[in-house]
């Protein structure tokens, strides 16, 4: 490219979270700018967002659907290359869908859609469109994760035996008692906005991706056990679940919102026959190797003795820490690789594009509705039909 | 006491780990002499044995059942006080049984006997003979296990809502592709004398009996899908489990042979409604304690901020590691505590002793067979009803 | 501001890592904009350069002195409002002259000058213009680096007794053997471009300068003792230094690049008669405080229990890792604050920046020069005369 | 050896700490009995403590001397065997002259001696006895420990071009402000019976050993920084310094009894031109092995990669955690071949022991008088002369 990709962003405005990650992820290598935007639907919101971010008033909006409209009107090199839809989970899709319709690339954030059926429907209208659909599973943009994959995918561990994938926070607990409102994003607890799972939509997806990303294994079924304990309450705030993947491994999946002082304590365990890893996302550069007669090892993001899947996403040497707005940032680094080659009409190249896409995010929501489903009959063992 | 404790041994001979486990840990302190044993049925291995320990040779017998009768025909003070039984499994209660009608107190290894049904015929004989029986479910030994399980009861914890307790090990992975009999005690493979498991039996039941140890809740139900990776084997080497506690407590419980690279990787995590722990066997010296908002903490052993509980079971100042034979002593520590009692006519104080006993034992065998009840089910609910 | 902050480079071409360093840190968030640069002496690396950044060919150059008389002939809002030196370090202060001269305001990375004659004259120079200095001791702008500060500035320490600071790296021990290189930049071993140390100058300075951040103590005097492994070298790869502070504290220093094995192993401990601190760089979300006789704490970043201090430069909440390249982008969120400031007619504001400054590079000379020193006079004590 | 040894006591009575030590290390293997002893020159004290111990009060003395000639006087395999003197350092001396006048064997405390040429004394007193005389510098007796010592030994390190061994302990800090007598034994602080250094003589010591111990090397020179922040005392607390080794090694050594929360911090790094080690005593059962290019291992105790040095003192599989007692235990095992081989007209066996001895405790007292010295001459370079 000679000039830097042109972004739009649906969502995020003043004081969200993740719209504030997502413009980091896209400044981090000055290869992105964000030049439009419809930050709320409150226009004054839109609007002092706009100036936060020092864009030309005239391109910020107040409907998503007035800017897909205007955007798609302009032409390419003026207007938006691609949008990012950081908003709650049930407008994923008819945002996405408008701007896919006005002819603009996807970077939206997970949960992809608000039920599989509407994921499943996205998915037929990404694939029509031949547009690029990432999807911000942000994890598996971390090198050591990347690292991790490569190890598997060449066999060092064997044949897959056992997955532990957990990710417990804490941050919500604080709302059993009342004490505080204990809600990052209280939308997250309202069916009718998160779709019908809180915890194991927002972060249980997250550590069923990683899995899936890693091993490249699918899950052939699961038996949950969703949990609510905050009153008031109709989405879980927590959940276990046995899970069974293709091929014969065994494993657990937990997540929770209610486990007092965790942060964001996203770790998993792949056991192989050979070798085994562990990965902890408080602690990213590292990767862990196991094996049944020979010292532990320690991989460290950034040494010559990694492989080309996490060099290629590693911006600093070893013992240099990278972190979470890194790793963000190789989704959109790798996103942007594909709009470019789509702009340059090379678009898709034969060798892929290491982001997940909107594949993922069917198999997501296939998950999440299956997790549900379990749990509603009592842990009863339910099917994960993705794509 | 003006003099040591006498200790026969049943089991235990030459080569055998958890035979010389015992011993070292009846030894630390100076308050025991091993006197007699009937360390194997094999009349050479056991002398062999006796003369590596220094023993009498007229105390060092070949029958368990000539064992229990002559010792128990000695005078106090000249007999063994008590005897330890570190057979396979089947053999825990006819020993335990012998010796319980010779009027010797027990020290025995877990799981307590080859099934419930045995377990709860066990616990009767113990109560009316009104004597002393330890059961070595070591891990309650550990100071920092007490000083976790003093938190929970003084309720610095607040509700108990999840509990995560883990026991992957990966010794017994090399039996898959058999490149090596990846056994430490092939008896355990076998029903006939192992029970009805492997590896629930054997170290989930330590995960079970931690848990319950440091909450004081009793499991209500349990879903379990247990797996037999290693081919010509029918009993479990690995199993994954939702548990169920009385009172709301929600979480996973998983236990593993198969676990490449792990080596006796027990783990648990508490949280409660206020604060949260988490403590690693493999690095024992130290509790973890979450908070939703104030530092987290770490509790090291040997400090004047523990508590009694811990205190009494310490011996060595802070920052001087504490391990495994010093945890496991305390249990023999606190078994001889009460058998001097006993022999001083002082059994029980009311203040009750600190080692896991008959309760325990009929608990983790209720909870093996709830196991793989459920697994047997395809992981169907089923209640765990002890003593 | 309402507009982005106009940002040019001198040094930091293709390839440069420190460089890209920078670029990354600038646009992290959002809010400076690269519009110029000198990458090089070479004109067409420099153009390559230019263009990879996509920046104007016009405002590409190949002489520092050209661009900062051409820039500083620009009307304010076009040329840039600061420049970042990433070259050598014998040409930061002849470009940083320069560019002051030229009314430009500076960012400039250590060692601040070739000499501490050198740096004393800069500072000089700095005073006189009015102009904003930031130095990019990195480390500094860890969030948990400045909650260390504000812990010892609040006196929870109590009197400082002692500091353990390291910085051990192994990236050039590979040159002992001539295996390969071993050198990341070559000229950092050539007297002539890097002045009179190589290990002290690149990374002791960092160490020395974190204590003196954490808290705010100046080094009285030194005895160092300076080695050179690499054959063929004249400057140091590897140091240790005895060390005494104002007010008593004593402890010890030490850098090295033939650490083998250590990445960027940059380490603090600071002990005082009420608590000590630790904190290390390669987990730099955590702050260990440790006391006589309560458990140990570990302080995480992003919680509310942070001060200020840490919050002002805090993106993500808690669990969701920063690191490096967040850390360097707080030294230039600081920065531009002063920048901004000083467009709008309000520099220096009271309170004050929190960003290493011209002293500091004082006093990083001050301490160079007396360890080359010591060290040449076999250790003996010298004193470390700065601003 | 077809009974137990019998050992004596000397020092350590009812509430001494290091006594305790000593006799669980001795009962730990169950080949040794403790059969006599002077625990105190206060007659009641020792009586008691006899009876803590179960001892036959006949053999329960006043006088070290008394018993010496009593026990010496006594047949073999009823006298003791040896003795374990654990008094102050001042009585070290006189009591091991005693019992190898008696024909006795020595287990002694650290520092060997009151003073260097006492040491020297001591020596020659061995030698000509031709008694085994073992030195507790208890740190080498940990399994990893013996690893690192053998990888070294091997030459997997290649040439060792640095050494940072250090042991900061924070219990003492307390006394500064006088909120505690901050001393666990307050005779270390007094130089009529501690010696010439209090900090450097008891843990500085161990520091100075250990890296002896691994390494193989000798301290050539050494620059000391000693302080005594406490007020009123005349010996150190707390102490830092360079040193260098023969052959050309590097590095730096501190100890300190102030620095606040640090336990028994006792960690060595040796950095070796192709690999480099690092230990912590605190999490003894790991070795870390790091390489300039290849990833980090953590080589654990108890696994079959383990080298025959380790093997030998190992008495757990893997991640059945050792401790301090094990390896303590383990200068017993070792000590106890010695006798045993002496016992047996075997005595010294080819391969030599692996215990320290006469030769560590005379370098231990160089040692500690160098440092002494130079820390008098403001931190000046002073040769370490030991044997």
């Amino acid at each position: 490219m000679t000039r830097k990709l042109r972004m739009g962003m649906v969502g995020g405005g003043r004081g969200a979270f993740i719209g504030a990650v997502h413009r980091m992820a896209a400044n981090l290598d000055g290869k992105i700018e964000l030049v439009a935007g419809c930050f709320s639907s409150n226009a004054e919101k839109s609007k002092l967002s706009g100036e936060d971010f020092f864009l030309d008033p005239s391109r910020v909006y107040t409907s998503y659907t007035e800017m897909a409209k205007t955007e798609g009107a302009l032409p390419l090199g003026e207007r938006i290359d691609f949008v990012s839809i950081v908003t709650r989970n049930d407008l994923h899709f008819p945002v996405a869908k408008a701007f896919l319709e006005a002819g603009i690339h996807i970077v939206c954030e997970k949960p992809m859609a608000f039920s599989l059926a509407e994921a499943k429907e996205l998915k037929k209208i990404v694939v029509e469109s031949g547009l690029v659909f990432a999807l911000t599973h942000n994890y598996t943009g971390y090198p050591m994760v990347k690292e991790a994959r490569a190890m598997v995918k060449a066999g060092k561990l064997g044949r897959i035996l056992k997955i532990v994938a957990e990710y417990p926070q804490g941050y919500a607990v604080g709302a059993i008692k009342q004490q505080a409102d204990g809600a990052i994003s209280n939308w997250r607890m309202d069916p009718s906005v998160a779709g019908v799972s809180n915890c194991i939509g927002d972060i249980g997806s997250h550590a069923e991706n990683l899995a899936r990303y890693i091993t490249g294994l699918e899950l052939e079924e699961i038996a949950a056990d969703l949990n609510t304990f905050i009153p008031g309450r109709t989405l879980d705030d927590d959940g276990s679940m046995l899970v069974r993947y293709e091929g014969g491994a065994r494993g657990v999946l937990f997540a929770s919102q209610i486990s007092t002082g965790d942060e964001n304590n996203l770790n998993i365990r792949v056991y192989g026959e050979d070798a085994s890893i562990e990965w902890h996302q408080e602690h990213p550069n590292e990767l862990i190797v196991k094996f049944a007669d020979a010292p532990r090892q320690v991989w460290r993001r950034g040494n010559s003795y990694n492989g080309p899947e996490a060099a290629k996403y590693t911006r600093l040497p070893f013992g240099h820490p990278e972190a979470f707005i890194e790793a963000f940032a190789n989704v959109y680094l790798a996103a942007t690789e594909a709009i470019s080659d789509h702009l340059a009409g090379n678009y898709p190249r034969a060798e892929g594009y290491d982001f997940p896409d909107v594949d993922d995010g069917v198999e997501g929501m296939a998950f999440i509705e299956a997790a549900v489903a379990s749990s509603k009959e009592n842990a009863a063992w339910k099917p994960v039909h993705g794509a």
